[in-house]
């Protein structure tokens, strides 16, 4: 195990029925006027925006609102919402939506504090020094940004999507409400359980040797996810099962799971440069990449790859070789049940795009760490996906 | 699963070397007087007393020194504490030690800002109100109290072991270096693995209905101290086993594996009753008291029981009955294996015993959850024990 050094700070509010009470917890900090931030509306159909607007006056909390995120969250809704803040001045900022709407949230409590464009901090051009409070409602579980320090933003203009981590962006609090998520469209909870699997991928494939205590959390994660994915598919109102997805989607990239090992990262690095070129889903991506992944790398340690297969997957003993692959296929097989697309072909995407994408993704460097990527690696993983 | 509400605010650094920087971490957080808070002296033994005292003096933290606290921490050494802290006003307390230590540190933190005997804290006569920062290098992982916000103490003269929670208790900072505890005495290894294992069975048997997710992680916390204590009998120097304990006697305490359940907590109540009367150690009067418990009260919930059997202890499927209690006899068969105590008798209880530790059990009122026990039921179940 590799050392570490954890500190997690948000306040995670989880439960049914929370979501009504933001206004008195932000109260509570002593913050006054807020920016709410959301996406295209469905927390208009979902009734999620009248419990919040109502939280926030019964509070005397003043706000302003900033709508339209996208789910693939775009640096050009960062300068609009911070142009507004400034000149509202707020005292935080307000997340109601999914993981595009928090990592919009992060960018903006810090680009208030920047001098110049939000895009230096991505670019790396300047450095996060300060964040406004966040106080969050999730109503997708899927990237954990509810309790982590990371966020992504693109800039639809130069094709980038950068990721971007730092202290000032763990939120002060984050309400996570499974009743919320009860009326998610199918693809949707579907997307959500797939990033959940990718990022507890990363993690476990990272090949740090001796992490069995993280292993257990991972593989934990990974069957809690996916018999309640299976659940959901059948009955999408079943609380139980939305509150058992819910918690292992923060569980997987709330910082815990990765500690003491090194993470690979590669496949998200990859999926980020097939939405950097089209609007596929972030879970999409993922479903398609990381089974291209996997048959690519798998020799560089194939008894983690078969302890995967035999813990998560049920499959039977036998060499690890063997046991390796067919975990990969099994786990092809599940995301084909739950409706999840494992090909790029069937996301609408042609052959000619795979050299850009891969030229994209490895832009910032090679990736990964189970086994270093380049440009040529990443095309071969593109044409398996393909 | 019952809604929560989490926010752990201990910073945890972790690893091989990493006590020896204390004083850096202490100087960054701006504190520059500290109690230096010890036991009976181990730290001398195995050289942590040199680490932490050369990096407080090469970081220019001023400290003075208290030893003496025992395994079972005393109220009397509380007050010593505070008396001397109050004296030469401290920013901070350092405790270098077990969960002793860590516990006494508490109190000794919120002691020296209540106006009267600290005993009125724990006697619920007074609240906490405020703490000094903690910064605390653990020794000997078994207790948690490194990254929860619990303290034990006991007020020796009324034979009396209670227990407080407090927001103020979170340490600021705890190092967990597993290659301290490379030179533990034997037992001391084993009281800690079967402390480690109760705190998970107090949450996992608690009663309440789907907590899917956090089953899952009891039985990797589980399964990783099982596995890790057997590996250490055979080689306490074995770095990796002592870090997949260390991390998993953390993880058994430090909340996240209680969120949304209700927690049983009547072993805990029992045990410190066992110690209140003689000088047993927690991990010992634990594994003594819990498999006496499952026994009394495993029909209130067999299926549970049946499933800590398969998935903990390879238990093979029948009824939930017979699983069940296939599932503690396997449990005292492995605590019997590493060397714990199974009986009452073979630690020197004697029968006229039972009824006043009984008695003192329920002093504060019923113990437990899944079963509500009063003083008739605490009675059988040391009966049972003995």
């Amino acid at each position: 195990m590799k050392n570490f050094d954890y500190n997690n700070p948000t306040r995670l509010v989880f439960g049914k029925g929370t979501a009504e009470n933001i206004g008195k917890y932000i109260a509570g900090y002593g913050d006054r006027k807020v920016l709410l931030l959301y996406g295209k509306g469905s927390i208009f159909a979902n009734g999620t925006y009248d419990k919040v607007t109502r939280s926030l006056r019964e509070n005397g909390i003043d706000f302003l609102e900033l709508g339209g995120v996208k789910p693939n969250p775009v640096i050009s809704k960062v300068r609009e919402a911070v142009g507004l803040m400034r000149r509202e001045k707020v005292d935080a900022i307000v997340p109601v939506g999914g993981g595009s709407v928090f990592d919009t949230a992060k960018a903006c409590a810090a680009g208030y504090f920047h001098d110049g464009d939000p895009w230096d901090l991505y670019e790396g051009k300047a450095k996060v020094t300060k964040a406004l409070p966040i106080y969050g409602v999730l109503t997708i579980s899927a990237t954990g940004s509810e309790m982590n320090h990371n966020s992504v933003i693109m800039n639809e203009e130069e094709k980038k999507k950068w990721g971007l981590g730092s202290r000032a962006f763990y939120p002060r609090l984050s309400i996570v409400d499974p009743s919320i998520q009860a009326t998610l469209p199918r693809n949707q909870t579907v997307n959500g359980a797939c990033d959940t699997l990718a990022h507890v991928f990363e993690a476990y494939f990272g090949g740090t040797p001796s992490t069995r205590m993280q292993d257990e959390l991972s593989e934990g994660i990974m069957r809690t996810t996916m018999d309640s994915v299976r659940i959901l598919l059948d009955d999408p109102s079943d609380y139980d099962a939305r509150a058992e997805l819910a918690w292992a989607a923060t569980l997987a990239l709330n910082g815990l799971n990765g500690l003491g090992r090194a993470g690979d990262w590669a496949s998200h690095g990859i999926e980020h440069s097939l939405s950097a070129f089209t609007d596929i889903a972030h879970g999409e991506g993922l479903a398609i990449v990381f089974p291209a992944w996997m048959k690519y790398v798998y020799r560089e340690d194939p008894e983690k790859f078969a302890r995967f297969g035999e813990k998560v997957l049920g499959i039977e003993k036998a060499s690890a070789e063997e046991m390796a692959l067919d975990a990969i296929e099994a786990l092809k097989v599940f995301l084909r049940s739950i409706g999840a697309p494992v090909t790029l072909r069937e996301r609408g995407f042609t052959e000619d795009m795979l050299l850009p994408m891969a030229e994209n993704a490895v832009m910032k460097g090679s990736l990964g760490s189970l086994k270093k990527l380049g440009k040529e690696d990443v095309l071969e993983i593109l044409k398996i996906a393909f």
